[in-house]
């Protein structure tokens, strides 16, 4: 199963693509879409089409995008929330499912702890995905979003296969 | 001239056409577009195929979505921001650029007040586009939009026309 995941933002937007097949994880590719400071308009699709190139270039199975964490001014929650509204966007348009989980659901499948600090995120991303080069905070955020929905996908499906057997 | 304004909503998305010649105003269509309630990313790509439906029938020529009023809870202005990256999105990849007006500038063009109530606003857009069948407030709201744009965009038009006639 290939998975990618997403951490949104308007200036930086964070992917990450794994490969997951049982519990091996291996990294594919990861980068940061930084969209050109101008009209809105135009920098929202900018990250479209940046980010449908990407869907179309490594073919996922399905995605995830982080849920935003709505703690700042709301001119700020406001400009997270356009570009969020085209990260969830693209994969639908490819007819892919799209796993939402809060920042917190991610560190704790990824470090084991809901609070964990942004350097022991990138250190677990690193151990996970061996030989991995991080292109940035929010592509290593990405990948992390990616283990974790590889984890509760691989997991719902485990459990839907074992009440099918009667398990 | 031909104008699409939007009244961006998750829920409620307003759209009216109007055409613009001079100071004289066509009502051409209006309505709105309901999501699905349902997963997130498939309700944007409802919202995303509708207004793209529009654009393509509608064929206009500039639009303008409104600048959203941020006075809400911040899962409120998330969502509304969501829904509000989509209107800006669909104009922009026609190729058609997309102003931004704040309620209050829609207000004051359109009825001369800022502060004026939501009626008033219905008021005026039947005024000035007779024999409009309005599909909704947020309907009424979307036109409203557009009456602003024409205004303004014909303004900025006849001041560059002035500017290059050397007047």
């Amino acid at each position: 199963m290939r998975v990618l995941g997403i951490d949104p933002g308007l200036r930086n937007m964070g992917w990450g693509v794994i490969d997951a097949e049982g519990s091996r994880l291996t990294h594919v590719a990861n980068g940061i879409i930084h969209s050109v400071p101008g009209a809105l308009a135009e920098r929202l699709h900018q990250l479209h089409r940046e980010l449908t190139d990407i869907l179309a270039t490594y073919q996922p199975d399905t995605a995830a995008v982080e849920q935003t964490f709505v703690n700042k001014d709301a001119v700020g929650t406001l400009k997270l929330g356009q570009a969020r509204g085209i990260a969830l966007l693209v994969p639908a348009q490819a007819g892919l499912s799209v796993g939402e989980y809060a920042p917190n659901a991610v560190k704790k499948t990824v470090v084991g702890v809901g609070h964990a600090a942004k350097e022991q995120v990138q250190h677990m991303v690193k151990l996970q995905l061996p030989g991995v080069k991080l292109a940035g905070a929010d592509a290593a955020d990405a990948l992390a979003i990616a283990i974790c929905h590889a984890f509760h996908a691989q997991t719902g499906n485990r459990q839907k296969a074992l009440r099918k057997a009667g398990a």
